[in-house]
């Protein structure tokens, strides 16, 4: 079993700036996390993050040749992007959306996400337990498929 | 540990109606996954179920004072009922809103939550393991605290 | 054949208070209306009044098991009951819905129904006449199926 | 007693066309099941159907003065026409709204009839019955004023 | 003279949770409070709070037999209870509307009554002194009619 | 100097039907009164009425070529019609609405013209005076010009 | 019979500047215009301009006292005061709005009247003969009285 | 103790027209009421009105440095009036918003009020007992500071 | 292959007023240029064009019976007919929808077209070529099948 | 080169209230911040403040003929006032708008300005900075016409 | 003549992938259909496509220099990018917006274009062959310039 | 003191095409004029353009490391993009948005910027000034600090 976890625009900066805000989680230190929980299962995963909206729906493009599964932050990607909607549309392998904090808490425009309603799932406001519930649940429905 | 995981309106059918739809898995079949998950973390588990919207309330009320977090199916209420996000409001111990659909992929009238955004986090479209995940999403959050 | 009316928050009072607005008919004596139209028929009726949301989702999971079929007067409930429509939509048996008034001549907030693009039908603004036709238009429906 | 039934644009194409989803029934059977119906009561019907919106103005004005009580469908009208709307109120007698399906299940600008809340009353989706129940509901209301 | 105080849900909760935020008054102690206030008159009072909104619909049906005038709380039903504002309009008793809280300061869905605009007259933002205003707001409206 | 008077749906009713309502004066009296004010200054005068949108369409179009001017009160059409908008448009000549009643104090639907922004000016709210002020007016204006 | 015409904010730089735009007609020139057009009729004719809201209300209350009806061109205030719209509702007495130009063909804000509903009937979009027809309606109006 | 009442545009017009509709009591007899029912307690009132915002502004400012606390009634220019709010939040002094009638009760563009999430609290339906209970109010409060 | 090309109110009207806005082009012109693209095809082509909503939709019926497919611009009645939509649907022969000009740089109400959703396809924008393009694209789609 | 300021309702309170919030600095600090700013350049300003809509309009009015360019803090009147606007409009002269604190950081009703359309530029957010940069700008503007 | 033709985000999938869904032709294959419609005519033609915005801002800019005019199918783009739009309007040559699909049949957020109303026209729901349409459509567009 | 200039979209066309409407400066002249504007006062002055937004983003995030404040001018991006919003938060260094043209002066969804309630303030409007006067703001801003 393959999957790839993606991430959106300033996933980069977690944990190295503003900790006080945003914890001293590094997002390696979430991918080490969501690695070891899944290690004694053989599960093979994937790790992207950038910036770029084109690099996300390249990468949504060539994963979904080699994994079974996507679980994509797409941070402010989410409520912007029909691309990446697009995207997830087209190559029409299953994939569960996190957030790593709860969405529905904050602005007003991070309440809608154009993904949720073509995801199999939401998983959200769990920092980053949010990785590892969401990798979970992919997982579980792709064995129950 | 002590949880409570309320259930709203028509939860009592699930199984034993229109399985072509809903499956076949019953409220108490879930309810004993539930307990199955977190027995050997010796957790105590008690179990709620009603139509009517003030025994909720009371419900929310009541395991206040003996439970450490909830988790919460609201079913229809979770878009209508004020009474609901006010009687958690009240209280405020921390809870999980868990759904077996994915709620964005339904009616318009589904996509918004009264609880949302006041619960700790949110999981949906899982079928009965959102229950598994809630339940170990809340357990994970207040030994986290 | 055996049908079930249902009548929501406030009908009770129905011509025993302000016979001036209401009239001087009182639910009891609709019920005997509808009972006389359809005794000759054999039609077997079950009649339910309650002031309360959830007592009425009990009567329509209960009823479902004993009736061929519901006529619904939800009265205030028609705007506002997610939970009335959810219980009307997972026991799946052919409802109709009444009014004694015509609803869409009151005010705006009475005008949008959240169970007639689920029913079969709608009968509205004939005073006690609805009743009488919403469940002939039932009957013939049943038979006709 | 005498009353006429109005039928609007591309109402007669019932039955002659796509069969699979209007049915087999055609315009003409309706008037003969609604004149059958009534024939025994000795009551006087004039039928008329136009897909013009003038003719259907002319022929409210006009069967004004003859009928005692109007049974309309006016088909697509009944979403944009204030002249038709107009034609009723100016002529002021009482008139039945009815359509064949239920408005409230089609599209969303379907379920706003410029209409409803001049009408005595509404009948829709039970097919060819909506007509012969909002005659006999108009026949009704005659009767007891 | 005669007249009900009724309090809708979560009110039982007042005092007794969270005094930081609600204060330390309980539901009790403003029920003393405004007995008090009309004792010296002779003013009868009922006193009731339900978290059921079909028992608050059973109260202002049943205290409307007994009662010369109404005050009423209805917490989070006063944003979505047709069923109550039915009742109201109902029994056709005067009634005042009071609030603890000023609702205009809080979350925009507290801004909108469904009984303001068939109550007698608005009181909020005083505390437990908005029970004492309501209460003589609505004796002296009673005297004057 | 010539022009023409358009009449929408409806308006050939007016003073023979509902007296109490739209007075007594029917649509001839009110043409003869126009008539008699510019009968001095030898303005020629054409009048129409129909019910019919596509014959107001046809005499915008021919009276295009004969008159100076247009004097149009569109009844129901003035809200609905964008196919009228267009011949007056695509006519290019001066006209002037005008209707009997003040538009604004009635239903909500009513409020919004669409000859309004395209007209050289507005007169209504004055009964039948309102012709003899809309063809006075536009009589001013051509001059005028 | 006596009459007064109020002028809102601005009107005072009528013809005095941008003779381009507004044309070179001042507003003491109106003002001649419509004392020459009913002075055979023996009609006293009062006349107002304020920049300030406050003295416009101060207006309307005092000429109540002394006129027949109020002829009223509120310029920008027309959108957006409250306040000369209860005036007018207070004092009672008939009015007429005129504007210069046609308020439809300009900015999406001017479409909205605060006055149109509660006034006899309204002129617009023919430049000083607004006034002159205005004032006429408003004597037809006060005559048929 | 020192307290000002200010009083809006049109509110100098009570009592003294139009009875039938406003009541026979004037501006001064609620001002006397007032002064009555405050004697006692030796709190000093000072009494405003005014038709222009800006005058109502300066008092604002002026009274806020001589009193304890102020209320408002601010008649139309409750609805548009940012220079009155931002008045009141410049001083900072506590104030009550009053109004004679039910606002909520009247059109809709009066439902809106721009100072009440900035009052202490808000007494509106009870006519001239509006001001005694809103002087109660605000006095109760100022104690309890 | 037999196709009909209907056209709405007022393109009666093209090339002979106005030749500086619409150029000189008559829509009989075009109906040469169009006849002339397809001569050599062998395609039989029928011409329409009604200022009459009911005309329309009678030619919609009729020519539904002798054509493959439709090409219409319906001109003003593309943003207000559902009669005509629904006469299309009731057809339900391929048609193709065309404008001269480009509907969306023009005034916000001709953004929405009623019968977009339903064609094959759109064209529009490019003149007479238009329908050229429309004309060859039903053509097209119709030998595909 | 001459120019005038314009200040709007209750900046005469800046910095002799309220300190902590608006700062200790007061108007006629700004005043003379800004006179001193241009002093060097021979720059002529004019400076205003008045609580009073109509007072504002005048001084438009006035300051027109004596002044190259207008510099203008409405304050509330900003989000408003229609005269002020039109004022503006009429005379025809340069302005800019400015704005002590950053306005798209305050409550809703504060983002839309009815002045930015129509203004030279704006400038807000820097405090009494922002009065410097602004009629800096306003200069430049001037000297490169 | 030289023309661009441009393909935003998720094209380059088109028949390589879900061929039940989006048919089995290529964007390869399209791009030589194109081709050879124009070959007689030595009509010169780029293609181009991309999943990043910014590249295919960058290439508006860049063909803008060496091209007649554009031909661009923006896919997901057509309803986000106001760069793209802005790209457009600088460089100011023609462009043809074409879709593969009806936009307008498909999910209401894909019936608003940032584009079209910028276009010289639109063509889309004819498959490969709106691609053939649009480029012939602006070649018949630059010729007649 | 060291600052950074981030320009969006299409800035890069800038005086090099269509000098009619944007003028014949170029963004390098532009980078020279701040360049000589701060050069007495040994401000170091980074400058960046793209129109990606992925690299915007990644350049606020590298500048945020090196620079002491920001001045952005986002360009089309100010419309749309929330990542560019969420990286500045993220940084949280100071930032000015500024822009030539007056945005509120434009089309409709240019009035919305996401950038500017957490921007420290605003300059549009004064072409190239508006740099100068952004990059003073900020400037003044960091030393006040």
């Amino acid at each position: 079993m393959r999957i790839a976890v993606l991430n959106g625009p300033n996933l980069n900066l977690l944990g190295t700036r503003e900790p006080e805000v945003y914890g001293t989680e590094t997002l390696a230190q979430i991918e080490e996390l969501v690695r070891a929980t899944h290690q004694a299962a053989g599960v093979s995963i994937d790790w992207f993050q950038s910036n770029h909206e084109g690099a996300l729906v390249d990468a949504v493009q060539s994963f979904a040749d080699s994994a079974d599964g996507l679980v994509i932050n797409a941070a402010a990607l989410t409520h912007t992007s029909v691309a990446l909607r697009d995207a997830l549309l087209s190559v029409g392998i299953p994939f569960v959306e996190v957030h790593l904090s709860n969405i529905f808490a904050r602005e007003e425009f991070r309440h809608k996400s154009l993904l949720s309603d073509i995801a199999t799932g939401l998983v959200c406001g769990f920092g980053s337990q949010s990785y590892v519930l969401g990798t979970s649940a992919l997982l579980s429905h792709l064995k129950a498929k």
